[in-house]
């Protein structure tokens, strides 16, 4: 195995704000990119929670062009760049390596359902060969609530034995500890993240690298402290905290709920766009998430100064 | 509503052919476009029988612009156009309306699922305004089994409503009679084509357009002659003939099945490339299917001539 460095920790899928005509806005993506930095998070950019399957792959280049240029380090980032079609897998994941991003996200192939396991790792096997490039690092994206394609166990097995300086970890957004649990003792020394932090803890006694978790976009320094203490003897009360606030978010659709809290810490109400097929919060909706949030005492320390900036 | 021509009869979602390299090979999809023509079979290219969600949106531009440049007549055409993000869904769409396509056959944006009426209607208002020509004609494409996001009644209902002269039709790849006869019934003067021969005789009767089938890859004219005679004595054994023949190939994936089935009949095993995540016949499903076709004297008439031309 290669010594470059694996991901660890927390990290954000990163949510993606749109300017009135719907296109992506890459300065404010780079102003929350900078403040989740700052609460110790990664940049799991292009994710689910991001609307990256509602993204060009065009317009997902441009981005993380910009990202880089505005100066947010590639070395935390590791993009989503799976995608239906091989050549857009492929043409994204070869310039997020090229742009120096320490690794990407990548879903399986998921318009086609039941397809078999030899087809799967043709996929990756075909976008490794392709992309050709040694620094490659890959995250495997196992979240078959929506892409509806999972990734078997078998599959990981025969990617690592593979490519097993390419391959290198997993995201498992299956919402099953039982598979998480399966990954961590049947793959040693594969990189396995949480899917949410709800099994942050449970992650990391059990080997685990971290989460990388929707809720991570408002919540980081709560998370990253779990990261940081799971060993001491406040670890269980930290996971409880973790696990009300984000039962706070669970009850309304995730990405307009992180869009919305987003939009009221920063104090920028643009932040509340959402592409199609996606669509905002009710205004009922927004009003009981808003409340229950500060009733909490929830923050965002720093947000709204950085927006200002 | 406009007195633009609407599509009816038969039509195929037309397999894809590669090259070596994976490559959409333009000159033998050309080739079987004019065979299918030549059979009274209009041309769904980009389907989901083409592996189209395994095309980027540029393939699928430079092969719509090879197919009319060889001459195949985008008034015959219905390419599939929709893709997960608005961006990709309005730059094919309008590049098939400025080549001349008498209509496009639309997927809702498939990968967040559990999505609301609203967002899905959103969805492709945004892109009829995006695309902004009023010479497009959309269909819809209902494929629950495989979409997993279902195009409901409701939302057929006001997108009629919102775009009368646009939204003029419907592919039912639901599986399911019912909600054809559902659709048939509650819309009437929309187009109504049957996701498979399976249902053409009912869709007929019930006032349905014709039928988009898989199997038209490789039995267009009989299916087009119960489309022409459907109300003739005979109609109801040309569709058990139809029937049986689909229950042979339904014993296979069914992509393959029709490319193992082209190659065969044309001469040309080049025919029987995949473009990962799907994969071919193994070797014994291959000698069986063409036994089961063989047994039942299947031809595929004028396709090897043109094959070699």
């Amino acid at each position: 195995m290669s010594e470059s460095k694996r991901f660890s920790g927390v990290l954000s899928p990163v949510v993606t704000p749109f300017g009135a005509d719907l296109r992506p806005d890459a300065s404010r993506l780079a102003r929350h990119c900078r403040w989740l930095l700052s609460q110790n998070c990664g940049l799991a950019v292009f994710g689910t929670n991001s609307e990256a399957n509602s993204l060009s792959v065009e317009e997902k280049i441009e981005l993380l062009d910009a990202l880089v240029e505005a100066g947010v380090d590639p070395a935390r980032m590791m993009p989503g760049t799976g995608a239906c079609a091989l050549p857009d897998t492929v043409r994204l994941t070869a310039h997020a390596v090229k742009r120096g991003c320490a690794g990407t996200l990548m879903l399986p192939p998921f318009y086609y359902k039941d397809v078999s396991e030899e087809g799967l790792f043709r996929s990756y096997a075909e976008v490794i060969e392709r992309v050709g490039d040694a620094r490659l690092r890959i995250y495997l994206y196992h979240i078959p609530p929506i892409a509806q394609v999972p990734i078997t166990f078998d599959l990981i097995e025969r990617l690592i034995a593979a490519y097993p300086d390419t391959v290198v970890g997993i995201k498992d957004s299956s919402g099953d500890w039982s598979n998480t649990e399966g990954m961590l003792k049947r793959f040693p020394g594969f990189t396995v993240f949480a899917g949410s932090e709800s099994f942050l803890l449970r992650t990391l006694r059990g080997g685990g690298a971290g989460c990388i978790s929707a809720t991570a976009n408002i919540n980081p320094a709560a998370i990253h402290r779990l990261y940081a203490e799971w060993q001491s003897p406040q670890a269980e009360a930290l996971q409880a905290d973790l696990d009300e606030l984000r039962g706070v978010l669970q009850k309304y659709p995730m990405i307009p709920a992180l869009k919305e809290t987003v939009a009221h810490y920063s104090g920028d109400a643009d932040w509340r766009r959402l592409r199609p097929p996606l669509v905002a919060l009710s205004e009922a909706q927004r009003r009981d998430l808003l409340a229950a949030l500060s009733g909490r005492g929830f923050a965002m320390p720093g947000l709204a100064a950085l927006e200002e900036a």
